[in-house]
């Protein structure tokens, strides 16, 4: 086994060997500009990480952790057109750098390009990636449109939510921890159970996203502070505050939450001190360590050894532990 | 075997059984509407017919077929987005009855579901046809964004021309065809030998499209008669045209096809003696013959028996002998 930065550089490396940009020039030079534009690659170290955890050396699950990594940016591209977002991991997003078009014709290439890095395996893991990576792919495209219809609705339940950010974000972090587990042909039980522990995880780890949406320092958190409360996300922390508060509270929280304002500063004071009194910024954190321990519950059930188990235990704890 | 409009029927009523939607409604209504809009049915018909040909029933077909039918409906999709265009069939496109970000994202679930089809055939028949697939597809995202190019530019070739309309639109009817054969288990000779007669009737057939949109019916040719013209579309005839013409001419027909008018009317007529005239109209019949030479050619080296390769051959003249 290796740490996760030797993880990471495997898989920088392993990246920029790939030879992505021929012709039509158009099509494949922004595929190249946002896979190389950087991030943590999270997601693909997991499944060069979980390839190792089931006793498989991790080159062998390089062009699976590609494929999670090239289909991640795909759902950035194509959600940065419906966001109308501007930046993305401070660099200018692609359908800014080239057009609307572009980025939608690219996008679709990338989700091609996804499936193509399975064909170096045999068949039937050829298969169960694609099985998984279909599902995965899909539940992530429902898991957008929730996020989308939920901004036109007022009656979002936490229970949707949490179905919503399952599908969204956390399918793809499990998704991407059980295609390790394919490519080294492990049991499907084992291979169940480590898409369990990326599930919870993957739920733990965005409720945190939201929590320090809010409450993260602002010289670590790499997005703006307040930015959800800004443009009225109904996160976890809001719809909780609105099941904890009294009545004028919830009046006034509706209201924060129906203004587009210049300036947010004051905006985002008032309902961050909502989040807190009403306890919602409590029940989040508890939610947060409710699902990181249920990932590690699952850790209990597998047959790796203990040492494995120590080191899927230390990276979520890791990943939990962030301040930013 | 049986008869074209016999394949469109079973082809309809499978497609009528599929249960497309569920929830997100906001995803997957768009996704049946497209589907059950209508059309030819051309390529899935291809599927079944040609795994007829090589002697399996055309039901185990079925589910390729109906893959290579929603990746045919994701493009249009995604297209019409690029091509702002309104109507599709008849019918307002579905960016103009939802909204652009719907049209992405039921688009991109759209390429998932085809995908999803092939998971009902065993490993190694399920590899063969997604990697055809996304062999495929990609192609025709590349033809798209030459398509694109081509609007930018003057010094488009006869041969880059060709280029595109095959990965555009030929390479789907060929593949629509080998997946057929790829169902029926046939060799790879074989496989390999339907997908060049399908890939040289998609180039004349799309050849045939360019003809028609300039000399066709207009009672019955389902487009605007003169419409390319009107867009200033390079299409074959035009390269073919300027390739022929004197340098007046070529003046004239590069200055007609700058212009946006109001009323198309005398445009068309003009650019439409100059196709006569120059010999660009007698050039594109006689490629559109070369073409459909080309697929017959290709019969004559198959191993299916004769009445086999005159219902192919007879498909082909059907398709091209279309005055519509």
């Amino acid at each position: 086994m290796h740490d996760i930065s030797q993880y990471q550089d495997f898989f920088i490396s392993y990246l920029k060997d790939q030879t992505i940009s021929k012709d039509p020039k158009n099509l494949y030079e922004p595929i190249e500009y946002i896979l190389k534009l950087g991030g943590k690659r999270m997601r693909p170290v997991l499944t060069l990480m979980t390839s190792e955890v089931f006793d498989t050396n991790f080159k062998l699950a390089l062009p699976a952790a590609m494929a999670v990594e090239v289909f991640h940016n795909f759902s950035l591209v194509h959600d940065d057109i419906m966001d109308d977002a501007p930046l993305r991991r401070g660099k200018v997003t692609v359908h800014e750098k080239w057009n609307i078009n572009t980025g939608i014709l690219s996008g679709d290439a990338m989700l091609i390009l996804a499936y193509q890095y399975f064909e170096q395996y045999e068949p039937v893991v050829f298969r169960d990636l694609a099985k998984l990576f279909s599902k995965t792919a899909l539940e992530v495209c429902e898991g957008q449109q929730w996020d989308v219809d939920f901004e036109e609705r007022k009656d979002v339940t936490v229970l949707e939510y949490l179905k919503m950010i399952e599908y969204k974000t956390a399918v793809l972090v499990a998704a991407a921890m059980k295609m390790g587990a394919i490519v080294a042909k492990t049991t499907e039980k084992e291979a169940d159970l480590i898409y369990d522990f990326g599930l919870n995880l993957g739920l733990a780890f965005q409720l945190q996203d939201d929590y320090l949406d809010a409450f993260g320092d602002p010289e670590t958190f790499g997005k703006q502070v307040g930015g959800d409360i800004m443009i009225n996300k109904k996160t976890y922390l809001y719809l909780k505050a609105l099941e904890f508060s009294t009545p004028e509270k919830i009046v006034l929280l509706e209201g924060l939450f129906s203004l587009q304002l210049p300036d947010n500063t004051e905006k985002i004071e008032t309902v961050k001190a909502i989040f807190n009194e009403s306890g919602a910024s409590k029940a989040t954190q508890e939610a947060i360590e409710m699902y990181t321990f249920r990932a590690f519950e699952t850790l209990d059930k597998m047959e790796i050894n203990a040492e494995k188990k120590n080191i899927l235990r230390t990276f979520g704890e890791n990943l939990m532990g962030r301040k930013v």
